[in-house]
């Protein structure tokens, strides 16, 4: 989990409160837990999604797990805000806890796998916290899932820079698809994946500010010095790709992005 | 319509037959047209999506049009098996109509502007055939849309032949990302698409067969000797890609395609 996170700094921490804001409705309303439930959240991060789920499921306790103070902070100002009382912020690596809990009822991971080098032994220690016949709910996002219109191949090779240096850090981009075979592989029952695509195009322009400029473009561009660094696109280069991004947010452009919710039982 | 139609005969027309019967809910179910209505089915092929059509409507009247003797005998054949009395079967070019119809009160076209160097014209002759208020009803698939798990360069590239010969043929296989901006330009009003996406694991093995291997994996197979001989692959390459997407089709390969649907008003 420590492989590469998501930086605490005030552009990306918009950005995931952008993202979250938009996709909620999308990724999250057909997640609640019963009440009197226990629920790990593995890589909670700053707590973008920990506040919709723990406001859909308030009879249930969460134990929201991320390995970053800073991001921990920021989660607890957010649960504070939003006067969450049945949230317990801890932080720790997954995959070496220091506290040994009784297993979990729940556990949720939410853009997590994608950073990780080796997924699959993650979803097999987070198995392992779970109590027999527990679900365990799986989201991540694939890059290889975008496309738009108008098309451009500067456009594709900006969003090529992103997965290579994902790939580079030690984690995958194209994640997505593969939730299916990772979660059966890990031994899960009962796996059921889900597609949740995001289509926009002029008539919604709340997903065009929400999705394709705020969330996907911004991701994009915040990858812009350090392809450049690696040397995998030129400056010129790079930036006809974030305009060309941008070009689908017009009125007459569509942009296709598609996430993968699993959910499967120990 | 006659730039490149699908061609009659048997493996065509067995595929055609597959795709309409695994598809026939993700694309139709939410298509029905009030009793006492005239429709236009522009280009209906061997009348695969006719029958649900007629049959999701019974009390409309359908006029389904078609450049292709071979595929109108089809369709006729496959009226009668039916025992469907709402549908007239004509034989004609669109843009070139031997008859002069009063307006239609819906226009049907699903699976033809991929084929069409013009798509945007033939949107504009068919706004000329609908009356004032009625509706248009624009299906079309995007092979831009396909990604799969394993993922495999070899698929890709096979994939990537079939779309240049379509667009050789003067087509477009990545139209379905345009239906969007193409009924607006076409000056249609309330325009909404959706997105129908094909998601296929080893959960759906309805879709494994009736998708990914008997309708696209089919598809791409089809055009082998076209792209041998048009030199946009060696024959072991192109092989070796539909081996490779007959690979997504086991237990642990994911597919995935997405179909998009436009709705509007004249």
């Amino acid at each position: 989990m420590n492989a590469y996170v998501h930086g605490y700094d005030e552009q990306e921490n918009q950005r995931l409160q952008d993202q979250a804001g938009t996709l909620v409705d999308l990724l999250h309303s057909d997640t609640a837990y019963p009440a009197g439930s226990r629920v790990l959240e593995a890589g909670c991060g700053t707590g973008a999604q920990t506040v919709t789920l723990a406001r859909n499921s308030p009879g249930a306790r969460f134990v929201s797990v991320d390995v970053s103070a800073a991001s921990l902070a920021e989660a607890r100002r957010r649960m504070d805000a939003a006067a969450l009382d049945n949230v317990e912020l801890r932080q720790a690596d997954i995959f070496a806890l220091p506290f040994a809990p009784r297993p979990f009822d729940h556990v949720f991971v939410c853009f997590v796998l994608e950073h990780l080098p080796r997924p699959l032994e993650a979803l097999a220690v987070l198995k392992q916290l779970l109590r027999p016949g527990g679900s365990i709910t799986v989201i991540e996002g694939d890059h290889g899932s975008a496309y738009f219109h108008p098309d451009s191949e500067a456009a594709r090779r900006a969003i090529q820079c992103q997965v290579e240096l994902q790939r580079a850090a030690g984690g995958n981009a194209l994640i997505g698809r593969q939730v299916y075979p990772l979660m059966l592989a890990a031994g899960f029952q009962e796996v059921r994946v889900s597609p949740r695509m995001v289509y926009v195009d002029g008539s919604r322009p709340g997903f065009i500010e929400g999705f394709t400029r705020k969330t996907f473009t911004a991701m994009i561009e915040g990858v812009r010095v350090a392809a450049i660094r690696a040397g995998k696109a030129t400056p010129e280069a790079f930036d006809e790709g974030i305009r060309a991004l941008y070009r689908t947010a017009e009125a007459d452009g569509v942009f296709c992005y598609t996430f993968f919710k699993g959910v499967g039982r120990r």
